[in-house]
């Protein structure tokens, strides 16, 4: 499936100004992939869908959590942390993804986790920095990503963990895996 | 035992620049114990003894964590997270303590975690904002425990995961756990 298919096929599962996110999100995740040696094609691919579940219904995206042996903690937790599972479960089934570092880039697009790929590295950095985020210190991220992938990921695990506690919002603890993974590879 | 027995068994275990500190959480637990209707005497236990595994041997507590059973995931981390954990079992093995909650106090003074007691967070505020405290932030801390225990609990993890975020190092999980449970009462 091509480019114009996959965006054609989001474009109405979503507002205009998430379809845009997207748009950026996959420009910078192709940039990206470039730069550090990743395939283009995954990287758009990924980036296309990786919000794809983003305004599925909360009750919705539980039940496939359960009824598909997703990971049974996230029955607990909202949209902002189901949508990236749920979204990889959707491009598995529905747009037939069988590429799993495809699929655990789209998974884990929004809580990172230990051990990532280069792709999903590319793709968590891509969803923060991309142009049209508007976010106090979101030009460092995008100034240290055009040097370093791994720096960049330490930079954004670590500002979305600050931004959850400064805004008292719940930390899923995944993330917290990604953050203590990063920090030991990169001290 | 009496305070003065404690104190005199402590001493020899520190740097005097550590057992001052501990006189002040013991002076401000006694103080918040008083306020928010805990016994003081409890306070007064738990604090004192608080930091007594703080200079034990890390590889020493590494041991007594495998031979005693406590939470495994503890070996993987340094003294910081060690020394609570440890510092419970001196209190008891040595000390004879058996009431739990003196001993979790002791046990959970550095990570918090879920469901705190009064008493548990009490040790938790008081070794954060005793007077010898110097850290950006700590005026607004002492103020809000003034005000509110709860409320100085989410303020104290809040600025502990932030700091540790900061500074790159490594988050406990159970510390998250914590904050996770203070927002959702605190929201």
């Amino acid at each position: 499936m091509e480019r114009d298919n996959y965006l054609a096929a989001i474009k109405p599962r979503m507002p205009e100004k998430r379809y845009i996110h997207t748009i950026g999100v996959m420009e910078t995740a192709i940039h990206l992939a470039n730069k550090y040696g990743e395939k283009s094609k995954s990287a758009e691919t990924a980036a296309i869908l990786h919000d794809i579940a983003k305004y599925a219904d909360e009750d919705w995206m539980r039940k496939i959590v359960k009824d598909n042996g997703l990971d049974a903690r996230l029955v607990n937790w909202g949209s902002e942390i189901l949508h990236g599972p749920v979204g990889a479960w959707i491009a598995e089934t529905e747009f037939n993804i069988n590429n799993e570092d495809i699929l655990n880039a789209i998974r884990f697009h929004t809580t990172g986790r230990a051990s990532m790929s280069k792709l999903e590295k590319i793709i968590y950095i891509a969803d923060m920095i991309e142009p049209n985020r508007k976010f106090a210190g979101v030009d460092n991220l995008r100034k240290v990503a055009e040097e370093d992938l791994n720096l960049a990921m330490k930079a954004c695990i670590s500002h979305s963990i600050g931004f959850l506690v400064q805004t008292e919002q719940q930390i899923y603890p995944v993330s917290i895996e990604c953050f203590n993974d990063v920090i030991s590879k990169n001290a």
